[in-house]
Parts: C-alpha cells; structure tokens; sequence
C-alpha cells in the first residue's frame, strides 16, 4: 500500500497534489488529489480532513482545479482529500455506450454485486474504508476529526456514508446532491446494473431510504440552485427533506437563487461548506 | 457588430458570460467571456472593466474557470473581460507542426504582417479597439476606468497593450509574464513568423525595449513564482526590471517563494490583483 506522487503545486500557501496507488479494493491504480495547508500558519498537524466526492464525468481533477476551496482551506488549516469517481484502467469496464452516467466516472460509491462491475466497481469500500487508512497513514490527519462533502453524485455519495458512518465521517455537506437514487433516472441506471434488479437491495444506497431508518446526530448541509437543469428529473430535494423531518434528521436545506449545477454554482459557497465543517469538528 | 450569447452562468451573485461575434479585425468569429458584479451590491453601473489577457494553450475559458477572481471582482464591483487568445476556425492557419506555442492559442497579442498569418492575426487591434469598442457598447463599464492584465503571454500582451496605450488601458498587472520576447525562444519563433526577420520591427512588441522608451505614469504589478519552470529561459523579469528602473517606469516585482506557473498560482494572488486595479480606477 504505498503511493506515488504524480503531481505537487503550492497554492495559496498550501500544496496541492495529486498521488496514485494501486488500490486493494478496486483493483486496479487509483488516483486521489491532497491539499494540506501552510506549514508556517498551522504548523505539522494533525488536522481534520474532509473528503470530497465528485459528480459524474469527474476525476479527481475538477474539484481542484475549479472550486477555489484552497483559499479557505488554507486558512482554517483543513486537509482535503478529492478521490477519483470510479476505477480506471484497461481492465475496467464501462458502459457498453460509454454514457457519462453510468460506468467510468460514474461508480456511485457503491458495491457493485453484479458482473462485470464487481471486479472493479467497489468504491463504497475503497473510499470508506482502503483510502481512510492511507490517508491516516500517509498524511499528517486526525482520522478522529473527519468529514465528507460532494456534489451531485458525490452528494449522494457523502450523505450516504455519512449515515452509515456517522462515527467514522462526522460531519456532512452536499452541493445539489442525488438524494434518491432508487427513484430518479440516473440512480435507477446505476443500481440495476452495479446491484441488480432486486430493489430492495438499493435502500442500502439511498440517502432518502437510510435516513428513515438511522438519522444522524449532525446537522447536514445541503446547497440546491434553483436554476439546476437537473432539479426537478435528478435531484429532487424534497423527498430527503421530508423523509430527514419525519426521522428527525437535523439539516439546513438551502435554495440558492439562480445558481445551476457546474463548479460556478460550487466555488460561489466552498467557503461556507469548509467553515461549516470546520465548526464542527 | 452583434454579440452572441453562448453561455450565462450566476457566480458569486454576479453572472459569468460567454459571447461570440464576428471580429473585423480577426476576419473569424471570435469568443468572449465577461463577468459582471451582482446588481444588489453594487446598482446597475457603469463600473470599471478589466481586460485579461491569457496565456498560451489558453482560450477564453481558462481564466475564469480556474481563478476564482469571480469572488473579488462581486466584491469591489468589477467587469472582467476575458477574450480568447488567436483568431480560430477552419480558414485560420495554424503552425504547420501544431506547436503550443505558435498559431492557434499563441496570438501574442499582435498584428501579424507576414502571410499567411496577417490575414487573421491582428490580435493587438482586437484587443484595443475593436473589443473596447464593443464591450463599452453593450456592457455597463465606464471606458475611462480600465486596466488590462494577464498571465505569461498575456503578460506580455497587457504590459506592451498598457505601455503603448497608458490612458486607454491605465492600470496594469501580470503574472509570470514574457517580459522581452525578442529574446527568449517563444518570443523569437512567434515574432519571426507574424513579423518577419527584421528584428528592428519587434521591438514594438517587447515590453523590455518599449519602456525603455516610453515608460508610462502607472505603476506596474508583477508576481513571480520562483519555482516556475519557464522563469530562467522563457520569462526573466530581471530584464524587464533593469530597463524599467533605468527608465524611472514605476513597479513593483514580488518574487513568490515556491510557486509555479499554473493556476493555482494566478488564484492564490488574483485577489491581490484586482484589489490593486480597482485602488487605482
């Protein structure tokens, strides 16, 4: 389990770098980007670390090149860790039409039960558990003091392994997250083929069915803008608002006027999703 | 003289835009990008503007994907205008070997007058008439407060652009610029093909040789990384510097301790930047 550097950029006082390894859990090199913050503010650490999980299409590339998070990040002294959003290789399937919504860059942060996307496909496990433990390993964190964010599938993804590891990621924001997968076009895609068409076993991955049954004791931070293309068909806010007000899940659904789905949306309000998380760890 | 609409995006409450238009000067349709600061804060203007000029490889897209200089520019009420960097299309020639650092993507905001290149390459007229022109028209900016700046060979492009233009373009910046391209490689193979070999004729492209002649009333910003591959062959600003101080042009060079030429170097200072401009429109 070691890692190469691939790439190492100062930013905003910080370096910014991006690593790969070969990864246990899925099988094939993984590639994961790290920022930690200036040394001469915050000194050798640890810090509390946040995961962020991208949204289809994406690698472990956009959020760092687009959101702008360096700057508060730098400031507050967090280590931000983005993974990649699927295996990658020769190895690796993909959807036979290479769609952008299922395949690579699209692995859900699910199991995959179903041939051929088992082999591969196990992103629940790499991000939960293998990359946790590298980065513990490798980088000067406080696994103790950990938290996960993301955007639009990577918002599914945060939610989800918020609430099945509240112990684990304490903390928990999403930019115009899946909310309900099992009942929107993207999710219904995903899950049958990486899960099979066996529904039930799809509650296991869906924000909406997970807080039903076991809220979380943290308050959940979610940015929704009101001029998203994908609002109304993918993302569907209201069904985890009122699934969270029945259980008792504590969160903060906030409709931000006019703003869409891209990293324009996402850099506009970095900063409030890192202060956030920043409070409460 | 008409405008497109490309794209409309709401970004830190303002609205980053793309636009096309046939360009007079370009003989091609040309892109692009403007920012403009949210109404609530700051009315409906006329506000300063802002010209960034960006470097090689670059379209209109890079800079305002990747600064973040959305953030600042909301915040002092700020029109950023940000246009491709070469004429583009089918009927533009490119470099026969399709280098990064001639032809399409390499502008180096001049007027060409050697074929085939001076059919399309008139970047500098572009940048200051034709452009001005056209966003004094249909965007809310007051002429008279403007500045121009950019990165490498936009560096180049906003330092010669203010030195030859000082009460057009009355404030100026740049980042890791080419500051004496008649004598380092990219300068000298792009020069010798849109301008030919006399090499008497570059010199009123060359930031260097111009304020050794007409240092202008301004002072001028310029960040540095020093872990910036293209410092020693590519850029060296000690040249600029010595002629500049023998010329009593007035500037400021901040030699930044580590880091690169990429954009998480510009975003780490384009808040620095615009605060600098707007100090002085």
């Amino acid at each position: 389990m070691s890692i190469k550097l691939v790439s190492s950029t100062k930013s905003f006082g910080g370096t910014q770098s991006v690593y790969t390894h070969e990864s246990a859990a899925c099988n094939c090199e993984m590639k994961f980007a790290v920022f930690t913050p200036p040394k001469e503010n915050h000194g050798a650490g640890p810090f509390p670390v946040l995961y962020w999980l991208s949204g289809l299409t994406c690698t472990e590339e956009n959020f760092i090149t687009k959101s702008g998070f360096q700057r508060v990040a730098a400031e507050l002294g967090l280590v931000i860790v983005a993974p990649d959003t699927s295996p990658r290789g020769t190895s690796v399937p993909d959807d036979p039409e290479e769609a952008y919504d299922f395949g690579l860059g699209a692995g859900f942060y699910l199991n995959a039960t179903e041939e051929p996307w088992s082999e591969h496909y196990q992103m629940y496990d790499y991000i939960t558990r293998e990359l946790p433990e590298l980065i513990e390993k490798e980088f000067p964190v406080d696994g103790s003091r950990a938290g996960i964010f993301g955007h639009s599938m990577g918002g599914h993804g945060a939610m989800t392994i918020h609430l099945k590891n509240p112990d684990k990621f304490k903390t928990c924001s999403a930019f115009a997250p899946i909310v309900a997968p099992a009942q929107v076009p993207w999710g219904e895609k995903a899950f049958s083929n990486y899960l099979g068409s066996d529904t039930t076993k799809w509650a296991d991955y869906d924000a909406t069915e997970l807080v039903a049954k076991r809220p979380s004791k943290a308050e959940i931070l979610i940015d929704q803008g009101t001029a998203d293309n994908f609002l109304v068909d993918q993302l569907r806010p209201e069904l985890f608002a009122t699934a969270a007000t029945k259980a008792g899940q504590k969160f903060t659904l906030r409709m931000q006027d006019g703003y869409d789905h891209s990293y324009y949306f996402i850099s506009t309000f970095i900063g409030d999703h890192l202060r956030w998380h920043a409070a409460r760890l």
